[in-house]
């Protein structure tokens, strides 16, 4: 049985935790009593998701406080942006081996710098004895009917995703083998798994244009596989139009290793979209603040196509993804 | 680092927990998706709350699935009750050392039973692998600017609880001491303790007449003291008047063991509440669906007394309230 961490440190941990993320002024009561009790404006529909982060098994072991607190938050914002949602509110669920103030201190800090960015107020949750575990419930609005689902993609939509997708593998990669800092192209890897960005607004973009969206985190060709399904549809992926940035070639081995990294890399929480034909991306493109790209269609049919060939998202995972999250959706 | 759950047994799992509590007109995007997406009614705030329970640390190990589930939700629904909430929609985060799925169906069974009882949608979530933890987000609705607070109790107030505290503690003792079935009493606090009743009805209740509200999860003298704190003022209890159960009496060694269990135990779930002086509790009674006892008042000054003689909750607690959980709040 874990002990409740000590009394005096405990107390500091209360307080690193008591004051997270930006003052909203539709919270009328936060962290303190039994419940926080918040206000939705009208009009509005609210989208409700929760990831939880165990150490070793969704960050790896001995990862910086400051990095913990910035990815359980990034990680669930990235859920709201594939809905198109915009972030409100917040329950943190810390469960910790015993009371290392330090550690919490930077944990705050990371989901902090984060949540008052985006606008968010983590408004409640608890602390408690146990191995590191970390746990955010986000609660944000959209208009009402207009969220984003993975299910509307028709055939003849086009398939866009954002970003670089494959670099957090690479860069996670790249940590684990202890070649992280020998040069710029893979610092940079490193630095897209280590403080991964929500597309908050290109997800606000997508409201109103896009057919449907998920955000990435089993890997391109997997989560893909996951719209289509839920869309009962299929995608033609077309290899030459797969974005490859620089630094994934750099930190690639051979082609075999980047086309893994690049169809099967998890945690780019970027987002995968369709549109109809002809919908004009400059809105888009303007609005995301960060690259997108074409990279197929969507046809008649189920699963995931590259160039004609089937994608066995399965068998392209490999060894080097170990971040595999069993989750359920939401 | 923990393995995911098996396959075949993680796609069983997920079946189990796709489906749990009760259906809603409002849950327009249940489990499945990034996020779940709901529709509060108008004129309404939200309650949101969150709980973990950690294997051995909230609950004893080895506590059967059903018991867990059913416990889980029950701590998270007094903390609604505690504001005066009507619960609507949750999120579960389940994390398994193993896919267990055996375990998993009780859990869902107990889980989705109080679910279902109360009218709470579980929208979404998601399953990890790790130590055992189940954590909860719930959401609630109030009458705009209602919710009960701890804050607003004054002197003057009449202190009131519900239910009969200790009888949970007292039947955790039975448990840890083996002798949970021996008699009829003993098996009636064993049970109080296996399955928390959240006070819903009772809050409800209490919107628009107690001045103050907390739930009692760490003891009826360390919660009254948080209701005292909050509100700026001291509370007198009254001995004769603090309701004592034949159970409680019979389970009880001595005189030092009953005032331990009845003023520090743990776990009941029960809500203290203040009631501006002359407030008629015939329509409380009536609602309340459990017994309420009005236990003393509120006065000027700080702390909780005991018939004059200031009550040292820490001292109190002893050695066999194991379920201590250093939560923050909400």
């Amino acid at each position: 049985m874990a002990n409740p961490p000590a009394g005096g440190e405990f107390e500091l941990i209360a307080r690193y935790l008591s004051h997270l993320g930006a003052e909203r002024n539709d919270v009328l009561l936060g962290v303190g009593d039994d419940a926080a009790v918040v206000r939705a404006p009208p009009g509005r529909d609210l989208a409700l998701a929760h990831d939880t982060l165990v150490d070793g098994v969704h960050f790896p072991h001995g990862m910086p406080g400051e990095q913990v607190g910035h990815r359980a938050l990034a990680v669930n914002l990235s859920d709201l942006a594939a809905m198109g949602a915009r972030p409100a509110w917040a329950l943190l669920s810390l469960t910790l081996p015993c009371g290392d103030a330090e550690w919490v201190r930077a944990f705050a800090s990371g989901l902090d710098g984060l949540a008052r960015k985006v606008g968010l107020a983590v408004v409640g949750g608890d602390t408690t004895s146990g191995p590191l575990t970390v746990g955010l419930s986000v609660v944000g609005w959209l208009p009402t009917g207009q969220a984003l689902r993975r299910s509307g993609a028709r055939a003849g939509d086009e398939l866009w995703v954002s970003g670089w997708p494959g670099e957090a593998a690479a860069g996670l990669a790249c940590i684990q083998s202890g070649v992280a800092s020998q040069s710029v192209p893979l610092a940079e890897l490193v630095e897209r798994f280590r403080w991964p960005q929500p597309r908050l607004e290109l997800g606000a973009a997508l409201l109103g244009r896009a057919s449907a969206c998920i955000d990435l985190s089993d890997g391109l060709a997997a989560d893909i596989g996951k719209l289509c399904q839920a869309s009962g549809v299929a995608a033609d992926l077309d290899g030459r139009s797969l974005p490859v940035s620089a630094a994934l070639r750099a930190g690639a081995a051979d082609d075999r290793q980047l086309r893994r990294w690049l169809l099967a890399g998890g945690d780019d929480y970027e987002l995968a979209f369709t549109l109809p034909a002809g919908t004009d991306p400059a809105p888009l493109r303007a609005a995301a603040g960060c690259a997108i790209h074409r990279i197929g269609r969507i046809v008649e049919g189920a699963g995931v196509r590259l160039d004609g060939e089937p994608v066995d998202s399965a068998s392209l995972r490999g060894y080097d993804h170990f971040l595999a999250d069993p989750g359920r959706g939401a």
